[in-house]
């Protein structure tokens, strides 16, 4: 280890999303940092989650095509997917990403204490046996797989795991009908697997807007991917050759592979939190709304907060806290406001509140929506794609929700958010012009149908 | 014609899309309507514009990605392109999309008035030897393709007749290197097609801003795109075998088909526009500033107004025409907020000001930008695409333009527009969260980038 620092303004345990932003921003505001990280930098979006996904997602989205491609008269024979060829691919996108980011932060006079770190004292990192020093201590530690106490063990696998496969099994069963395995379950059927989900909730993507799920349901429905819902399962089994869910009323399941995708939990155990004085609460460390912890000079961000675990809010977080450091007084972003994207093919967008949530909040009677078909929308008939807009308002108020599904919607909530964020109007939205034939166009004929003077209507 | 109605609140000549969002916007406040259309409703955005090229677009997409499937793991054998294929499938988005509006004008009572109508008085137009009164005349006659006097004929098209072909020719020669030219030559080029592109400006997409440019030539040229920039052609011959592009300076060109796209020019004469008093300008009608001619209640709109030619910019224009006539003291949209997008490969989008022209409005020093480059952007590292963002600000004031580049790009258009429209600085938008991974965090990372504060940097 070249450096020889131990001790800065910042010190921050664990180089993820949120841990490295937090660097990054810090460096550019004028202090010393030191980042701690034991395994690889850039955490577990980067290595295990967010981007090794979506470059497995796209391979998916590739396969398909390929095999739809005779309807835009592209004569092309589908072969084989080699999975060894696509994990190398993925593994390309993820080592020039990491390579980008060593390297980003070396330039940027980072120093990387690379090793397990752990809270010593109020000002203290311990990493190996050296004492680290931080005016300010900003914890993030991650997330982990929740397993439920499953053993991970040869055919019953988390995510990550499933991202080091270099075959594709026959059959999967995904435990877990959220964010991961709608995404594995696309992916995986896209490449013809056969797959089911089990979710224990009454439906598929739970958190998503009733309008939203209904299409995510139909298409999954259509494109053959089976589930079960409403069920919590009761055991996993596995042999030789191959594994056996059976759910809470008896019902079983068989497949060649489970995935166990019930979510990610805080990863704060062992790092010396409590004894520091640090209060968790089912593992997760719960610090005030300036993510203080309370104790010291102690921050803590990312998905060890309770809240979206997501790597955008871990970005936000890592940059707040330097700034709230630094006294630049940064504002709050709530939790609802934060942009979702869950690339699952139809992809989903969401930002603020859903229809239901609106309710609650604002009160039945005061919450109006409107929802755009997007077979209205041509560039989406020219994709293929089915799907919807909805966009929900305080009555006579501000859009407070936008929600979008259809293949390559995700990219639509960039605007989307504009408009929760800034609390705009469909009156003033419905003022603008959308270009013509995008998919963005459905997000102002939404708006517009919304103002009362849809463009299409 | 069972419309027996021959007087209206609002009569529209020309059913394209200015003219009918001028429908469809008077119905909705209460007017009678009368729609005149000699051909098809939709006119050339839908059936020989926006609309069939961008499904042609697609065709090509598919059948470039099929071709490069094999580094993402997915082993595809190509095998041919069936262009009557092709072209079956654009024609059933095409029909699709003509019978949703039919429908829609039909639901909605617009009275549609099938034949060629002639402007034969300040309050009247007589369609095949009726007369048609509307208190308020709307003119929406549109554009037709610039020939620069070259005879369309076999082995010389335009762009209407290109979108007939039922087979790819082995080489094109594309006169014209703006937005259709660019266009088709990347869509013949995916498809296989040997490409030259003739541009008598110094650049391709020559509107575009440099760094935009520089891209696309750079891409374009890696794609094995000819093009010959800087000079203007002379003479183009055709005989059995083929055409002949010779330039002002003797150079050259040989291929099987060549593609006329110089531009658009307004579609104005023959309607009686003058007889009535209306002045033209080279062809176009110039209103004022809220598009009336100047002579009795007549309005101009769409593609026969001095402007950038876009579907969006006609919806816009009809709808504004409209819901001045209704006294709504609608808002003037200046063009140079109008978003731009050219769907060639890489996409192009754009907002607001270039560099060039900011510098040439606010002077030199008072303009300031920041450009991120996609190598950086880790959906669009997973997509194998290049490009850009590039962000313009006034020095200490708010985004004035917005430009990307890169495949999909054309998608971040809404937000682009939102920040130029509602006058955002860098600094504001440089707080809000952007989903990862997306494409759409290169606009959040440009706009951090030019606000001093870049997430990655």
């Amino acid at each position: 280890m070249p450096e020889t620092a131990k001790e800065f303004d910042i010190l921050i345990l664990g180089g993820g999303s949120a841990g490295y932003s937090a660097a990054l921003r810090a460096v550019q505001l004028g202090f010393t940092v030191g980042l701690v990280e034991k395994g690889n930098l850039g955490g577990t979006c980067l290595h295990t989650g967010c981007i090794p996904t979506k470059a497995y997602l796209h391979a998916a989205e590739v396969a398909e095509e390929s095999q739809e491609s005779e309807k835009f008269g592209i004569n092309v024979k589908f072969e084989s997917i080699d999975m060894a060829k696509v994990r190398d691919y993925k593994d390309g996108i993820v080592a020039g990403k990491f390579k980008g980011l060593t390297g980003l932060l070396k330039m940027k006079k980072v120093t990387v204490i690379e090793g397990e770190g752990k809270l010593t004292g109020k000002d203290t990192i311990t990493v190996d046996g050296t004492e680290y020093k931080g005016k300010h201590i900003i914890l993030a530690t991650g997330s982990v797989s929740k397993t439920f106490g499953l053993e991970i063990k040869d055919r019953v696998l988390t995510s990550t795991e499933a991202l080091q496969m270099d075959y594709l099994p026959k059959s999967a069963i995904v435990l877990g009908g959220g964010v991961i395995g709608s995404e594995f379950a696309s992916m995986w059927n896209s490449m013809g697997v056969e797959v089911t989900i089990i979710e224990g909730l009454p439906h598929l993507v739970p958190n998503e807007d009733p309008s939203i799920i209904k299409v995510v349901e139909r298409e999954f429905k259509k494109r053959k991917i089976k589930f079960s819902t409403g069920k919590l399962f009761k055991t996993v089994e596995q042999n030789d050759s191959g594994v056996k869910v059976t759910l809470e009323d008896g019902k079983e399941f068989e497949a060649e592979i489970c995935l166990v995708a019930v979510g990610r939990g805080p990863n704060t155990e062992g790092f010396g939190y409590e004894d520091q004085g640090i209060t968790l609460d089912r593992g997760f460390v719960i610090p005030n709304e300036r993510l203080h912890t309370g104790v010291g000079n102690i921050y803590a961000i990312g998905d060890i907060v309770p809240g979206v675990q997501l790597a955008h809010r871990g970005y936000q977080q890592g940059r707040f806290v330097v700034e709230e450091i630094a006294g630049l007084k940064p504002q709050v972003v709530e939790d609802i406001n934060i942009p979702k994207v869950t690339f699952c093919n139809p992809e989903i967008a969401s930002v603020g509140y859903s229809q239901p949530k609106a309710e609650e909040k604002f009160g039945k009677d005061n919450v109006e929506v409107a929802e755009y078909n997007l077979a209205g929308n041509g560039k989406s008939s020219i994709l293929g794609t089915g799907g919807l807009v909805k966009v929900v308002r305080e009555k006579d108020g501000p859009i407070v929700g936008v929600h979008a599904v259809g293949k390559r919607m995700g990219e639509q909530i960039g605007e989307a958010q504009m408009w929760v964020v800034w609390e705009a109007f469909p009156e003033d939205v419905a003022t603008f012009i959308h270009a013509h034939p995008t998919q963005n166009e459905s997000l102002g004929e939404a708006a517009m149908a919304l103002a009362g003077a849809p463009l299409h209507g």
